[in-house]
């Protein structure tokens, strides 16, 4: 029922994810009766994938997350979770609420990792493909520990979506020596260099390192995370402006325009970050979309919802997580 | 004498700037004597205009700052430095080796402000003009005290040399809300909303703001605006690979490429950002530009040293430093 366009863009976005997913996944829709019995209609091949479960009421996008976990039993979001958690459903996904869904995520499935709250994960395109980076934004505060985690969940994430074997991770900083840096990151790096843990760790990376796609996974605090995604956000619509700027500037350059517009739709698609947001640290899957998601972005959401539950992701983490105790003991004793 | 190329590009740049300089200004050119002069002698327009200082020696683009300190006496940026502290020159230039230039003007000329080091300055090109934005790296751990100084410089120079009267402030944050952000973005904001400083204090603004121009002065710490302004050339840098990539994929979007070429090189100019690093904080004026700057960029520099030379800034930054201990002191008084 989330996102802009509830139904009308959540059910083509299912029927469009079939033709590329294994004929055994199925799907639960959790929703208004009518509004999903409607469009399930309209859509060609759904027939035996899916099973409509009727909800009585909706999180709307700009309830607060405490409303929502006071309000929002019996919700097709909350009953989408609680799917998961009952082992209905081997994942959940939403185009809804962020902060609602990850209230509600984190009540009912609880995190598995000692953090606070699931970090925002992007994939972002680079230079050599896709860099997965966390935390985009959730935790603003990070310890050593915490960016160590979040290196353990990026990785497991990176292997099982973008099915690279034991992918790069790097760990943001202002330089590559040990010594660069504020306190918490070269605490970090430490444990994930010095402990035994089943990670491949390149070491420090810097912010044009991110485009340049150096490493898989790139690991930062909420904040640093944050204002980076947004600045490179910022500039790639800087150039975007510029550049009609400079292509209607004359006619000679309106025309190269014209001739060059399939190649610049092309850049263009190329520099969209992709559209799935998975909630990583919960007992169970969870992938958020984004409210403008269109039919395109929900299918992509759903094939990393399917990737993440069929893969050993969950095994990966609770290995690793599991050394973490002894890596950060390892990482305090004196070198030899 | 320093940078890539030394005099042969420095002084054609002293050259260049003088077009648009006042005839009163003259400059003090420190360094190798023949090697100075033979370059003087190649450009027109510089008699009675520089004096050559002959420097015993060079500090190399590699020495470490420390090596600097012990065995910079005599060396051209120590003299020209030296002629700031005597009052014999009112601005230093400089496109030596940053870190020695950072460390003998420390040395010689000693910081205003409470802090331990310049913040790194950069005037970065936005959608509406241009932005300063500090500390772009020189400054990883701040407390709220220190994101206030950087303030109250970022002011006093885009004021100086972008000559906008009351430039905005921004405070960068992961959201606009007062709630928003770690403890020392909270308290200075608190400090610049509520203390009885002369600035135009706008409150938060998030990292896509930076490109858009939101404010005039974007204030933030070292390793989160070391990140962002890196994580920003970065993906300026993927757009313009891909950028390429989709010119050359047709026939027809290379023809375009060839046909929009001027505009293409338009638009490279203006996302560049400014050649002029200012050293703010210290007691006199000392101007970086980078290693690899052409004569354009000297000149452009010069220009900045001689804004800020002519201008108030110092009594500007001096006027709100004596304020800051009581702006201090009311933001921690509880609201009435």
């Amino acid at each position: 029922m989330g996102g802009d366009h509830g139904p009308s863009v959540m059910i083509p976005g299912v029927a469009r994810s079939l033709e590329k997913l294994p004929p055994h996944v199925r799907f639960l829709l959790h929703g208004d009766e009518a509004a999903v019995n409607a469009e399930v209609a309209r859509c060609k091949g759904l027939a035996g994938r899916v099973e409509v479960r009727p909800a009585e009421r909706v999180i709307g996008m700009d309830e607060k997350p405490a409303q929502a976990l006071r309000r929002g039993k019996g919700s097709s979001m909350w009953n989408a979770i609680e799917a998961v958690k009952a082992g209905e459903a081997a994942a959940a996904v939403s185009a809804g609420n962020t902060g609602a869904l990850m209230a509600v995520s984190r009540l009912i499935l609880r995190m598995s990792a000692e953090m606070d709250r699931p970090p925002l994960v992007v994939s972002a395109p680079t230079l050599k493909g896709v860099t997965t980076f966390l935390d985009a934004g959730a935790n603003v505060d990070c310890d050593a520990h915490r960016l160590v985690e979040f290196a353990i969940l990026g990785e497991a994430f990176h292997s099982a979506v973008h099915k690279i074997d034991r992918p790069s991770i790097g760990l943001l900083n202002v330089g590559s020596e040990d010594m660069k840096g504020h306190q918490e990151v070269r605490e970090a790096h430490r444990i994930l260099r010095e402990g035994n843990l089943d990670l491949n760790y390149f070491g420090f990376v810097e912010g044009d390192d991110l485009a340049r796609g150096k490493v898989d996974v790139v690991v930062t605090d909420g904040f640093t995370g944050n204002v980076a995604l947004k600045a490179m956000e910022g500039a790639a619509a800087f150039m975007r402006a510029e550049l009609m700027k400079a292509f209607t500037s004359s006619w000679n350059a309106s025309l190269g325009a014209a001739l060059a517009r399939p190649a610049l739709r092309a850049f263009r698609d190329r520099i969209s970050p992709a559209p799935a947001a998975p909630l990583l640290g919960l007992n169970g899957v969870v992938v958020k979309t984004h409210g403008s998601a269109d039919q395109r972005d929900v299918a992509k959401t759903i094939a990393v919802a399917v990737d993440l539950a069929q893969s050993d992701f969950a095994a990966e983490v609770e290995r690793n997580m599991r050394k973490l105790p002894a890596a950060i003991a390892e990482s305090m004793e004196p070198p030899e």
